[in-house]
C-alpha cells in the first residue's frame, strides 16, 4: 500500500533507472558472470522434470499416488518414454552445441544427439538391474527398514544413488553439463554430492546420507556401505585445473565400510577389500585389505560435579 | 523444434516401442523395484502437505503471510484440524493397510485408522508444549539470535524437532512408513535426519544442524544440545534384519552438550549428565557424569614461508 | 471415500470441536509460539522470491531456460529492478516495524525502508564484481569443473555465497530478520550455513559444501577455500543472549584451506594466512602463518582374512 503509490513518481523512477544504468555498465565491464548473446545452456528445470520422470520409469508405481495394474503399465511406460525422449534430446542437442565432442562439430549434433538419447534409453534395464541392488542392500544393512517398499519410498539414497547411475551413463558419453546438474539436482534434495563420473559397483548403501561426497575419479567396488558426511575427495593441490582428466579421488575395493565423517584423500589411495574406516578417520594412503583404520583414542577427563556447568565453557 | 517433426516417424515410433519392450521385460524380470497391482502405498505429496498444516497449527500465524486476530484463530484452527483429520485418516488407513499392527487385521483398519486420528489430533497441545521448550532453548542458548519469532520464522531445526515430536506420536501407536515419510521430508529440506523413533526430552537445540543424524533407538534427556554433523549412530553389525528392534543406539543424559561432527555408536552407550564432547570425536562407550570428552591434540608445524603454497599440496 | 461421510457425522464433528478447544486452549496459555494480533512478520515466501530475482539480476542470462540478447537486457534489468524495489521495500518496512534500528521510530519506518532499498541497490555492481572473484576461484580451484558457465549453473557454492554476500548488505544496514531469513533460505538449498553477518573476503570457494558453517562474527581473508562440513563456529558457553554483539567466531587470514569436516572455534582463534588445515581437526587457538594441522596419524590394524566380515561388526 504505502509502496504502490510512491512508486509511480518522478523521483522514484529517476533513481531506479540511474542504479539500473550502473549494472548495465557492470555487464559490460564483468566479464564471466554474464550470459549474454551466447549459445543456449541446458535448462535446469528440464533436467529436473526428466530426472523425475526417469526415476519413475526405473520404479514403476512407487511415485504415483495411486495404485498402477499390470494391464496399463505397458502404456503408462510407452507414453513416458515418448515424452522422455524429445525432452532429452532437446537437452542433449544444447550440450553438444556447448561444447562439441572431439572429433565432432556443431553441424553433427542433431544426429548425435538422437543418437546418445537411444543409447541412453537402451542402458534403462542394466541402470534398473544395478538399483535394484542397492535397494537389497539398503534393506539388508538397516535393522530400521521395515520392507524395501518403505526403502524406495523414504531412504534418499535411493534417489541419489539411482541420479548417480542415470547421469553416470550420459557422462561416459561425452554430455557435459547435463550430468552434473543432474547430480546436483539431487545433492540439494539429498545433500549427498555424488559425482557423475565416479565408477560405482553393485550393492552400493549410503546410511543418512547428508554430507556425503563422491569425487568425479573414485572408483568403488561391489557391495561397500557408508554413511552420513563421508569424503572421497582430492588433494587441493595448487595445480588446479592442470590435473583435469588425471585420477585424483581413491578407489574402496570390495565389502568396505566407512563411518561418518571419515575423509579418504588422493587418486592413488587405495583401501583394500574388507577393511573398515572408523568415524572421522582422515586418511590420505592406502590399506591392505582387511584393515581396520581408527583415530587415537579419545581422551576422557571428567569434571568435578560443581564444574558441570563450567564444562560446557569448554576451556581446553 | 529440430526434434518434435522427427519423433513422429516411423523409425523412431519403432526405436522407442522397442525401448518399451525391453523395459517391460525387466519390470517382469527384477522383483524389488517393482510397485505394481499391489496395496496403495501413503502419498508422499499427501504427507508433506499435512506436516505443513500441522505446523501451522502448532505455530498459529506464523507461516502465513498476513497477521492473524484472535477473533478469528478459532475458526481458522477448525477449519484446519478438520482438514488435516479427514487427510491424515486416509494415509493412516493406506499404511494400516499396508502393514496391520500385531493382534489386527485388515478389516479392522478402517476403525483403527479413525480412532489413531483422534489420539493423535488430541496429542497436539502436549507436542506444543515440548516445542515451545525448544524454542526457548534455541533462544537463550544462541547469542545471535534477535528474539523467540526469529528462532521459529528461521532456524531450521524447530521445523526439524517439531516434525520429528509428530511422527514420533504416529510412531509409538504403530503406524509404518508415514512417520518416516514426515521426518525424511523434513531431512531433506533441514539436512537433519532424526527418526521417528528417537525419545526426545525437553529443551532441545540443534544449532545449524545439517547432516546431524539422531537413530530410531535413541534416547535424548533434557536440555541436550548439539550441532551439525553429529551421529547417533548403531554398529554397521553384518548381523543386519536380525538386530530389528534391539536397542542400537547411544543414550545421551540431561544437559550433555556435543560438538559438530562428533560420532556416538551403539546402544549401550551412555553419555553421563553434564558431559561435554568435542568436535569430531568418534565415541564407542561409555562415558560417566561431567565428562569432558576430547581427541589427541592436533598436530601444528609451521612450514618455510616460501613453502606456503607448497603447503596447500598437503603431502602428510 | 471412506473418510468422506463419515466426517460429517455429528460423532466426528463433536470431537473435533473439543480437539479445537484443547487447541486453543493451549494458544492461550502457551506464550512464546503463538503470533496472533502481532505486527507482521517478513514473508519467506516473499523474500525467497526476492532473492531469486536478484541472482538474475547478478547474473544474466543464466537462469533463463532461453537465451538474453543484448539488445532486450537493458529492459528485462530495468523490469526486474523496479519489480524487486517495491517489494523488497515492503519487507524492510515489515522488519523496521518489527524492532526499529536504534535512534529511530516507527514513523520513520516508511522512509527509511524506500533509503535502504535504494542503497542496497546501489550496492548490487560492487557484488556482482566480487561474485565474479569467486566464479573464478571456483573455476581455477576445481579440476572438474568445465567452464566458468558450468560452475554458474551447477555450483551451489555460487548461490550460497552470493546470498550471503547479498544478505550482508541488508545486515549491515542494520535490517533484522530478512537477512537471515534470506540465507536460510539457501541452506536449505545447498546445505551452507553462512550467517549474513561474516565478513568474507573476495575468491572464495567452498566446494561440495554441505554441512559447512560461517558463524556471525566471523572474519575470511582474500582466496580462501574451504570443504565440505567444515565449521567456523563460537564456544557454546554457558552465558548465551550475554555473549550477544562480541566477537565469537574464527578469522581466516588469506589463502588459507580447510579441508573436510574441520572445527575451528572461538573469537580469539586466527588461522595464519597461507595454513592449510586437514580433515576433521578440531582447532581452539591460534596458528602462525604457514601452518600445517593436522590430527594425530591414525592407526591401522590389519584383521586376519577369516576376520574380515568380523572386522564390520567393529569392535574397538
Amino acid at each position: 500500500m504505502f509502496v504502490r503509490g510512491l512508486l509511480d513518481s518522478p523521483v522514484v523512477q529517476k533513481t531506479l533507472t540511474e542504479l539500473t544504468e550502473r549494472l548495465l555498465a557492470s555487464y559490460r565491464q564483468t566479464g564471466g558472470i554474464n550470459h549474454l548473446d551466447g549459445k543456449n545452456l541446458p535448462s535446469r528445470h528440464a533436467i529436473a522434470l526428466i530426472v523425475q520422470d526417469v526415476l519413475r520409469v526405473l520404479c514403476p508405481g512407487f511415485f504415483s499416488d495411486r495404485v498402477i495394474h499390470s494391464s496399463e503399465v505397458a502404456l503408462e511406460t510407452a507414453t513416458l518414454m515418448d515424452s522422455v525422449a524429445g525432452r532429452l534430446e532437446r537437452e542433449i542437442f544444447k550440450s553438444l552445441d556447448y561444447a562439441p565432442p572431439a572429433g565432432t562439430n556443431r553441424a553433427l549434433a542433431g544426429t548425435l544427439a538422437r543418437q546418445i538419447t537411444f543409447e541412453f534409453l537402451e542402458e534403462l534395464p542394466t541402470v534398473r538391474d544395478l538399483l535394484g541392488t542397492d535397494v537389497e542392500a539398503a534393506y539388508n544393512g538397516d535393522p530400521a527398514a521395515l520392507s524395501q517398499d518403505e526403502v524406495i519410498v523414504a531412504y534418499p539414497c535411493i534417489e541419489a544413488i539411482a541420479v548417480q547411475r542415470i547421469a553416470h551413463v550420459l557422462y561416459r558419453k561425452d554430455v557435459v553439463l547435463i550430468p552434473r546438474i543432474m547430480t546436483e539436482w539431487a545433492h540439494g534434495r539429498t545433500g549427498m554430492d555424488l559425482h557423475p563420473g565416479a565408477r560405482i559397483g553393485s550393492h552400493f548403501f549410503i546410511d543418512h546420507g547428508t554430507g556425503t561426497v563422491i569425487g568425479e575419479t573414485s572408483i568403488i567396488g561391489n557391495r561397500v556401505k557408508m554413511y552420513q558426511g563421508v569424503g572421497l575427495v582430492a588433494r587441493s593441490l595448487s595445480a588446479g585445473q592442470a590435473l583435469r582428466g588425471q585420477k585424483r579421488h581413491p578407489t574402496l575395493e570390495d565389502r568396505v565400510t566407512v563411518y561418518a565423517g571419515a575423509t579418504i584423500m588422493g587418486g592413488d589411495t587405495v583401501v583394500g577389500a574388507g577393511s573398515t574406516i572408523g568415524a572421522s578417520v582422515f586418511l590420505t594412503h592406502s590399506v591392505p585389505p582387511n584393515s581396520l583404520v581408527v583415530n587415537e583414542e579419545v581422551r576422557v577427563k571428567v569434571m568435578e560435579k560443581k564444574r558441570a556447568s563450567a564444562a560446557l565453557d569448554f576451556q581446553i
